[in-house]
């Protein structure tokens, strides 16, 4: 049996009791399904979760990918997966009927996603990578170009990429060099892309990746980026696959993430590669972005659940492991007690719990603005719409950032055995690395949420924010063993309009560069804040379903969310003080530090 | 040459312009020595580093021990730098003449260690854990026992180890099961050691180990443990090197930490292995504590100069790497900037160095009390000793913890390369992560500081404490430029003051579960506070150079300090805020917190 990683009963309580998923069902939209269905969905997901992604998570890291002349060779498990994931339709589930998909809710969607990710990160990139890039050629793409390249790619037989990064362009797309020049009802594509995932391996037929390049004569900057489908073999004239000059030149080594591979791509180096434009040239970018959002609120969610998997690990440990004593036993002659009866354990134990679930909560909630998105229209679908814009760069960087810190005390309760390969948190704690740096770093997302976001519309994503923490603070006022934590919410929330009114100052004056300085700070205060209002939401339901006689072993969830709702209120979210006593003082430190006093 | 690890001129800044290290050779004891020799000795730790230590650094991760058959065999480095070590005089360089050694304060060894850590942590424990090991045998045992090992010790040809912890008996060493059965002139070993540090191995003719283990019918629990030399091979009759009966039976494999064996040791599996007790019977913890303490700052030191490196590494790569452009740059036909001119970059870096530069203060701090007790005795010895042990865990968790989050922005400056093993971030980041877990885990540091540290002697050492934190602020406030940040050190003190009263008052009512149910988080914040008075000081130093017109390279390098001193006020100080208000709000949460409601 697959070691637990998830908690199922967490799942449907988000899903069912604080996010009302049946609701949806309301909606012609999604009229099809029913509670049951979502079960069985939810069902499925765990049963591959334990019999195809779990069983190969150590395995696929201590056997990363090989590379060699061109060739990557990935695990087995890996065709087995696209494979099942292909046939069992979760590529295309959140899409209509009509492009062959489920309509499943992305709320839904999300919760299988979590399951995926706890139970093998690596492997559970290869197909969320593929519908990625299937929805873009969708969404954007001809007639022509989906019914090439779609179909397969659902069905988990081609694998989708995202081909962004060149050597000289990571964080800065205004500089990518990759060009396109017009031919014969296609581009010739020349250029060199790096960090791209899943971009070569035998797990699959071929590898489509949507790619950013620049075609000839298009203007410097942002403004002239094109979006290419460029297979790494294309459709002959006879129907056949044939090599079309996209070669995999290597593959990373890396610190974790190791059961997929990254790769370095050149484009053209026989002049014969072929790339297929998306849409209007020059507005690549602008259809990255839907990618990119995707991806970033995917990174979230694997970053908490790889959090989930290392907390029943540590949970499990600390519930067996028997060593020393409650500080107020002195007899060293009894039995020595297990480590989650000290309080240093539950207090570590909390913590994670505290931020897996907060984080989770976070992700279902901008799942639900998805949702609702495509079963309204007018202002209703507007308020989503900015809601997920605003909200995307903290479900990215939150979970990213402190699902380290999650996975880190999870090792820590372990101690040595914390730090051996005979555990698994060692994988965790490597795996979990990636996620602040990948899909834009957590500096990138700081400026996105501050210099794009929340000034977007002036401010009008912010105010509609401030509106949906407000009404939570509302329903949970009422509630006495809840109203003094709402105070508390609502005065952060008075501590976030007041450090946006100082740096929007900043910014009014022009003084750009001071304004975003400490953009990353002002992406963790407003995280904090994020979550807290996920646990008072939480906690809302939890009491009400306490009144209600539940059983005890519910009686027991319940209680634990609530402790996991006040551990977050008295440990972490008074850490908002201190980021914002900095982010009120905007000295200029960091801009005016210079280069040469780094030298000594 | 190989890649920059260290700043010499931060550590002769902190030698000599803050802990005026010149003035130790006024007192006899250290009159032999003067700046020529300690610059001697810094620049032949340097040739250590830079030609045998650091070249071996990735080897030594990429080729870990190998186990077979109860021998383990290291990278050919290991005996080339212990030889080195003995040869050089380092595992002894710190004792007295009559004992081989050279009398060196402990603060210029600390530097050499400093440099050796960063260089390559891994090989760096070898001497160091021989040289904790011989100096036991020197302080506690009998002549016959320092004849018999001590010498080879020193010499690099013998490895010494602490050999504590158990499978039952990690964090608990009142549970500890190996057994001593007195025999002739000898005690007759048998159980079983977890978790020992170079245990076994090929670079070294013989290793002894000071072993924890109970004589037959000794008292249970700590009163009843005694220390004893176990050597792996013992010296027989004939002058020859024999087997003592102590078997290696595995080795773990690691996250990091990866050029030292960890090993497991059987000892008595032929009913023939000896011991020979060191000082008194069932005294043995109170000795071994002895050795802990060093260890303990040395795990302080060992994190901050892995941050060094990873700093290092980290500053080449931003002044080297273009990307982006300034937030007021919107040409994008304009060069790309080095990232080091973004301000989100500027300010991880000096995360990084305000971490690192501060954390070795401290520890610098604390060796120059020991070297105090050395030449000093009375009252003034007693100050210098409780304020070692009194700061012991903050300069041991300190660096641990905040070590991982400097490598950590380190590994961020250079986003998707960090994560990759052609550069060196990766693995610092593996190997920084066993800071906070051997010697003593975070948590027990918390408890040694809380719950015997600050009120020991009636809280004496704390009092003392808040002098020498207060001195410093006096002779700054009178420094413009530093008056408000003397005030912020006082206003913190203040707090510290008032929450380890509040504590105080639930350990006076007796309810000690919660008393120290926070220790963690009250070890954090007087590290914090501990370490601003580190940079209060320095900035001293650094504003009264700056007046005395200093060489262009100088001044920078004191404008860099400043810069650092101002960063860790304004972005780390205020930290304490958020950890003062939990602490002050004893609500039991942890304690409360059933283990069932962990269950769902």
């Amino acid at each position: 049996m697959a070691q637990r990683f998830v908690s199922e009963r967490n799942l449907k309580f988000l899903l069912y009791e604080v996010f009302d998923a049946e609701c949806l069902v309301r909606y012609p939209y999604f009229s099809d399904h029913s509670r049951d269905t979502f079960d069985m969905v939810l069902g499925t997901a765990m049963k591959l979760g334990e019999e195809i992604l779990y069983p190969a998570f150590q395995e696929m890291d201590r056997k990363p990918p090989e590379y060699a002349d061109g060739a990557v060779r990935v695990h087995p498990s890996v065709k087995a997966y696209m494979r099942a994931s292909g046939e069992g339709g979760w590529i295309n589930a959140m899409h209509p009927y009509d492009a062959g998909g489920q309509q499943l809710p992305y709320m839904v969607f999300s919760a299988c996603g979590f399951i995926f990710c706890a139970a093998n990160y690596s492997l559970s990139v290869y197909p969320v990578l593929t519908a990625g890039a299937a929805h873009l050629i969708e969404t954007f793409g001809s007639e022509e170009l989906k019914r090439a390249f779609v179909k397969n790619m659902h069905a988990g037989k081609w694998q989708g990429t995202m081909a962004l990064t060149e050597p000289d362009a990571g964080s800065s797309l205004a500089d990518i060099t990759t060009t396109a020049e017009p031919a014969d009802g296609y581009y010739r594509i020349r250029g060199q892309k790096i960090f791209i995932s899943a971009g070569a391996h035998d797990g699959v037929e071929n590898v489509v990746h949507l790619m950013l390049a620049r075609i000839k004569g298009a203007p410097a900057g942002v403004k002239g980026i094109s979006l290419f489908v460029v297979p790494q073999r294309r459709i002959n004239d006879d129907g056949m696959l044939v090599f079309n000059d996209v070669t995999c030149a290597g593959i990373y080594h890396k610190l974790g993430y190791r059961g997929a591979p990254i790769t370095q791509l050149a484009m053209g180096d026989n002049d014969d590669c072929r790339g297929f434009l998306v849409g209007e040239a020059n507005r690549g970018l602008a259809y990255m972005f839907q990618m990119m959002n995707e991806a970033r609120i995917d990174v979230g969610l694997s970053a908490a659940a790889i959090a989930s998997a290392a907390y029943y690990a540590a949970l499990e440990y600390a519930k067996e492991r028997p060593q020393g004593r409650k500080a107020t036993e002195k007899d060293p002659t009894k039995p020595q007690a297990p480590i989650i009866e000290h309080a240093d354990v539950k207090r570590m134990l909390l913590f994670q719990r505290s931020v897996i679930e907060g984080a989770f909560s976070l992700i279902l909630q901008l799942a639900r603005y998805t949702d609702m998105c495509r079963v309204t229209d007018g202002a209703e679908r507007e308020r989503c719409e900015l809601l997920v814009d605003l909200l995307t760069p903290i479900a990215k960087s939150y979970p990213a950032e402190m699902g380290i810190h999650a996975v880190s005390q999870g090792m820590q309760c372990l101690g040595g055995y914390g730090y051996c390969d005979e555990f698994p948190l060692e994988q965790y704690y490597r795996d979990a690395r990636i996620h602040p740096i990948h899909e834009g770093t957590t500096g990138i997302q700081g400026m996105d949420l501050l210099g794009r976001k929340v000034v977007m519309k002036n401010g009008k994503a912010m105010a509609l924010y401030f509106d949906e923490v407000r009404s939570t603070i509302q329903s949970a006022s009422g509630d006495d063993a809840l109203s003094a934590c709402a105070d508390e919410l609502e005065a952060a929330l008075k501590t976030l309009e007041d450090v946006t009114a100082h740096l929007a100052g900043i910014a009014m004056k022009g003084e750009i560069e001071l304004f975003l300085a400490d953009a990353t700070l002002y992406l963790e205060l407003f995280g904090i804040i994020a979550i807290a209002w996920q646990w008072l939401a939480q906690a809302r339901v939890a009491r009400k379903a306490l009144q209600g006689n539940p059983s005890e072993s519910d009686s027991n969830f319940y209680n634990g969310k609530l402790a996991a709702f006040r551990f977050f209120f008295a440990y972490e979210l008074p850490r908002i003080a201190g980021l914002a006593r900095r982010l009120r003082n905007s000295d200029g430190l960091t801009v005016a530090m210079k280069t040469e006093y780094f030298e000594d």
